[in-house]
């Protein structure tokens, strides 16, 4: 082949690996591709690649043939042959590098290599600044390089330039979208501090759980492949969850009783009320029969026997209210005294008989278990079609478009009797069925909700299990949470290795 | 020239273009980049370009030479010599297009422009899929297209189709941010109905002030430019000022009256209850006189006019308590009444006397203007500390670094009265004065805040001018915002523009 041929079929070549380097949008693996293509193009033995950090003024190695996986060498600027290129913005070609007292023989001497040509070239980015260095040793066939050899290496230089900003453009919207979706997390979640850290956990603890279930391979999971975009779709579907309560008002979101405190307050106010009531009516019945011309000592020992009764019950009545404010099981055969408290009453401000609870709280005392009203249990619920709404309106990329559906399907049940569409079977995907386990999980064992207290991991198993066993959470995906040992093995290092697949795109 | 070596000079063009292609991350400006480029490589009269959408099974054109900035022509895969380059992936080319069945006469009908030679070519990506084609139009010195222009072509089309993915990726990742930042900052403005919409309307208007200043350059702003990065740091900087406001809680945020709701009906509950313990007192008082032998009717007569007295005086006491409640100005004088107040006393639940209100209740009642106690005043300034805190610990890019200070400086003053940091004069930023105005303003004639009503445009331009009057605001940038007319010029409009000005980055 003569020369100008080998120079087009060199330039073509340069070509195609440009087109290449711009759709490889992760660093690490650019500049491996970078360093393999320039040693081709120069017929070069080895190949190194450093960029240049213009805040530091120095070169920074990530990608060396020859020196492991992460060389991280830092080198300032003017240093050596690869500092000299990068100030004086001109390649270095040399047949024998030892010749040059510029070349820091360090390297070899620590590799055991030994270096003879040395090509060392800018790599110019558009707006003709010097973006890094490539540097090729040791020829082929044991000659210097050549003239065109620099020509060559200076183009794909120049293209690897282009594709590095890109890729690290890329790479820092990334972080900048996952930095803001992060943030808007933890200040939603400081709203409620008791469920500080959750949407991160049961990311952690779903993405844990993609791992094994991929790993466990078995009946239903045979072939399942979670790949790079569908985990980080995961991963953002879990963080953003429970986004939605954000629209769900704090007094809701954190109710300890049945009772707010001030509604609570306001009670025991009515019932001092209805007391000092029974008293004025007892005192003016007092006067009266008095006035009529009774003995005073008859009128005050009937009238103390009808007051105290009075008293005794309005006080029972108030221990009972405080007694069924509380979120627990309400005990058996309770009906019988709240109907009966319902039915007190006593003469109110404006002079009329007035009932001790409305029948609204007594129907809230009479919640059986936990501390919400039907409305306010809706209003909870409603987060996750407030979730669903949110998500819905941004526009996911196409490898993230999913996100609103998983995020939305977390509290569906398998037997159809979760919200908010009420999904049943099939129709909830493996990424919500993770999930729910996931988000029970973690909100069984979590030390601080204000209704109620934390479970040991052994408890929060049997509770999962009892749903499995009724028929709501999925089987297979619980039998993997427990043999893989999901939550134990995961949520405490978990962090660092979801977060570093998710980058790994 | 020979032919080797102009195809060398050629390929190495084409290079220069590749890198240029990848820094262009505007797709329209790197759509006529390549059209005009590709025209350069073949010596052709007029390129166009098509781009595939595969959902739809068409060919689009966003840039075709001679035809007008946007020509928006849709093809249908295999359909005219596009469509056909498309669908059979092969380059089409001819040297009398008249001649050629596929060809599609309209269009030279449409413009008067004569096609003759032709040469159709895909655009290959990396995964071998054609992203689109390019069509030259009329070779240079009448002749056909020959191979060597057609090998070109591919080859310029190879890395337009990377640089082309690479600025759609981008538009899309860019569209995905924004579109998260708007969709968090409508669900946390949702929870106060009566500010939402806000922060993108001192957005709007930040950035129309930012027009204005830019074209008046008149004193300080005389040279002052906002570049694109500029203006997108601007616009995030605004639509992001309130976010902090989440860390507010929503009785704080929503306040409308000094006592809250439920404040208010426990006071008037404690009046009831004095009410009636002023009743059961007059009433044992009586009691006890019939019971030492008095007579009925000047116990009766006594008693009434003492009862009378003192429930006057309550009723006078909650009209008051009424009153102040209310968030407007108090009038002059009426601090003794509500000393006074303070001192009235009543038997309470424990049979011990007790004051009416608290002396904490009397200093909220006490408040001169609006309805926030110090300690709630200083909750909602937080706000301002909760965003920087927010906006501080998100990687934000080199070019939007300047958000959380931008952000942050809204509430500052010039005369050093502001929040948070009490910053005066140069200390604050001409971004942030902008953004006081716009902010301020909008806050004056937004309809419906709970604490007080909206002012029209001439009232609210007379309470900025009074800030600017007393040296709070900047007098130069409200000049502006009064001589542009900025809100109602541009608040109308303004979305549109300022959306797409900052997506023309």
């Amino acid at each position: 082949m003569d020369g100008p041929q080998r120079r087009i079929d060199k330039l073509t070549s340069i070509l195609d690996v440009a087109k290449a380097m711009v759709a490889q949008r992760d660093l690490d693996a650019l500049l491996r591709m970078i360093v393999r293509e320039a040693g081709r193009v120069v017929d070069a033995d080895r190949c190194s690649l450093f960029l240049v950090d213009r805040e530091e003024k120095v070169l920074y190695s990530k990608v060396a043939q020859g020196m492991g996986p992460s060389p991280r060498i830092r080198v300032p600027l003017g240093v050596g042959i690869a500092g000299a290129t990068a100030r004086t913005r001109r390649p270095i070609n040399l047949p024998d590098a030892y010749a040059d007292s510029r070349f820091n023989r360090a390297v070899d001497l620590s590799t055991g290599y030994r270096t003879t040509s040395l090509l060392c070239v800018p790599m110019f980015n558009t707006d003709g600044d010097v973006a890094g260095v490539i540097q090729a040793l040791n020829k082929a066939g044991g000659v210097p390089f050549s003239d065109e050899d620099e020509e060559l290496l200076l183009a794909l230089g120049g293209q690897a330039a282009s594709a590095v900003e890109n890729a690290l453009l890329h790479e820092e919207i990334h972080q900048l979208f996952e930095g803001f979706v992060k943030a808007s997390v933890v200040a939603i979640e400081s709203r409620d501090s008791t469920t500080a850290g959750h949407s991160e956990r049961v990311a952690r603890l779903t993405l844990a759980l993609a791992d094994a279930v991929e790993r466990d391979g078995r009946g239903p999971f045979a072939g399942i492949v979670f790949s790079p975009d569908q985990r980080m779709e995961l991963r953002y579907a879990a963080l953003l969850h429970d986004f939605g309560k954000v629209g769900v008002r704090e007094h809701v979101l954190m109710k300890a009783n049945k009772f707010h405190p001030h509604e609570l307050t306001l009670v025991e106010h009515r019932f001092d009320y209805a007391r000092k009531s029974f008293e004025a009516e007892s005192l003016r019945r007092q006067r009266d029969r008095l006035a009529a011309g009774e003995r005073l000592d008859p009128v005050l020992m009937d009238e103390e026997a009808i007051l105290s009764a009075k008293l005794r019950e309005l006080e029972a009545a108030r221990e009972l209210v405080r007694r069924c404010n509380r979120p627990t099981v309400l005990p058996a055969g309770i009906s019988a005294p709240l109907a009966q408290l319902a039915a007190l009453s006593f003469l109110g401000p404006d002079g009329l008989p007035q009932t001790l609870l409305s029948a609204q709280e007594v129907e809230l005392l009479s919640i059986p278990k936990g501390s919400l009203s039907p409305a306010e249990r809706l209003e909870i619920e409603s987060h996750v079609s407030h979730t669903y709404r949110f998500l819905k309106q941004i526009p996911w990329t196409r490898s993230l478009r999913r996100i609103p559906e998983i995020a939305c399907g977390h509290h569906e049940k398998l037997d159809g009797t979760g919200y908010p569409l009420g999904k049943a079977g099939q129709e909830i995907g493996l990424e919500a069925r993770m999930m729910a386990i996931a988000d029970i999980y973690d909100a069984l064992t979590v030390s601080d909700r204000p209704y109620k207290r934390s479970v040991s991991h052994d408890d929060a198993l049997e509770i999962l299990s009892a749903d499995v066993r009724s028929g709501k959470l999925d089987a297979e995906v619980f039998r993997v949470f427990v043999e893989a040992d999901v939550p134990r093995r995961f949520l405490e290092d978990g962090e660092e290795r979801t977060a570093e697949r998710a980058a790994a795109r």
